[in-house]
């Protein structure tokens, strides 16, 4: 799969693409099935907030067949490396719930943020995207972007304290309010099995799940080898140390049909 | 100003109208600015979180002669008294700020249960309205309502306590899935001078503003004499003892041009 060329123009003006229903209702169904399995193992890399409410899990390739051919899928490794380019590995790989009712909200800030501040990412070449594995709509806490907002690169932050992961270094509020004038705000929404790409310094945040409906997302990042991190600070299922480049797998092997 | 026939079925159906743009620029900007000058008046009658910081305000008739000529413009009161029936009394008036990056949220609620649990009103007739001094958008905490919920009359609740406000009885985690999936969620967007009309029995709910952008709505009940309330708890800024009927203006006299 390639995206078209006013796709990658989006990509590269606006830092963001949205592809709708990339992953289908059998796939999707397959990969809730894992993920409720992965829930089940007494694993240090599920994420959990102090009161012991359960948030999800990291680095789920460790565990899951499954999920380790996801990050292999072409319809994933081809765009990225269409958009970062070839020889990429996976620095971050978790499932984040927004569970009904819940009161989980991410501060303003860029992936590469943490990516450089904790981990020692050189440079702000790699790309985001998550992966929904329910309907996200405007009512279940979707992330907000700023489109545009990636073409400053690293911007100046500060250290946030976040429940259950690591401290998010977050953008103050007049900086987001600098980039949302000239930007503007989207929060792309659609059925389980879509994709948003995003640019690793984009700016986000969401808000918290008041709705009845459960939102979970898989969250991966694809960054080029040459740009591997050099400092880590945190535990390796937050940030990977295996640099090997995935090699593309034709989607029919994702479910091996 | 009347609504039409298929407005009134839909207010009876859904429990809720939404009325774009129902107050002109000119109108809205007066009212912003005497909100400001309101705001700047030592009263017992301002909402603040118990950090101190401040909420809005209650009663702004007792102190502004435009926003008491609001109370009786005929876009609000004829529509009123349609959907009501005749001689109606405001029972609370109160403006709620959501200022950028701001915490505040809501839990779900019906406003009839505050209003039946600490002030006495014997039956579920009155009429909510929210006026949009800023425009509503998916980013800054708009209120998301249940259509339909308000058939249920008074649901059983919980009391749960809200910074700056009175404890509000809010709906069990249970109810409001029961009556989403029935009714569904919509979240009314629109431009400054918007009016939302809901019935006192419709569950709703709002989240934070995350956005750059301020979200202050003034709100507004009317409740007919004949259900005046019978034992108030609450100071009177929050459930008023004045229950003379109010007379329509017309929509001439509220900026008196």
């Amino acid at each position: 799969m390639q995206l078209s060329p006013i796709e990658v123009a989006t990509y590269q003006q606006d830092g963001i693409l949205f592809l709708p229903s990339l992953f289908d209702e059998t796939e999707i169904a397959a990969l809730k099935a894992e993920q409720a399995r992965i829930f089940t193992l007494d694993l240090a890399a599920h994420l959990r907030a102090a009161s012991g409410e359960f948030l999800g899990t990291t680095a789920m390739d460790r565990v899951s067949p499954l999920y380790a051919r996801l990050l292999r899928d072409e319809r994933l490794l081809a765009i990225a490396e269409q958009l970062v380019g070839p020889e990429l590995y996976c620095h971050q790989y978790k499932i984040i719930l927004k569970e009904p009712f819940g009161k989980l909200d991410l501060p303003w800030h860029q992936d590469y943020g943490p990516w450089s501040h904790h981990d020692g990412m050189p440079a702000p070449r790699a790309l985001s995207l998550s992966i929904y594995l329910d309907e996200v709509t405007e009512f279940n806490g979707p992330i907000v972007f700023i489109p545009g907002s990636h073409r400053e690169g690293l911007i100046d932050y500060e250290v946030q304290a976040v429940p259950g992961t690591t401290p998010i270094p977050s953008l103050p509020n007049a900086t987001v309010t600098r980039l949302a004038n000239a930007g503007g705000l989207v929060a792309p929404k659609g059925p389980p099995g879509s994709v948003t790409l995003f640019d690793c310094c984009l700016a986000h945040a969401s808000g918290p799940n008041q709705s009845p409906y459960q939102r979970h997302l898989i969250y991966l990042s694809y960054n080029p080898v040459s740009n591997a991190i050099a400092k880590p600070t945190r535990p390796s299922h937050f940030a990977s140390r295996d640099f090997t480049p995935l090699v593309r797998a034709p989607r029919a092997d994702l479910l091996g049909v």
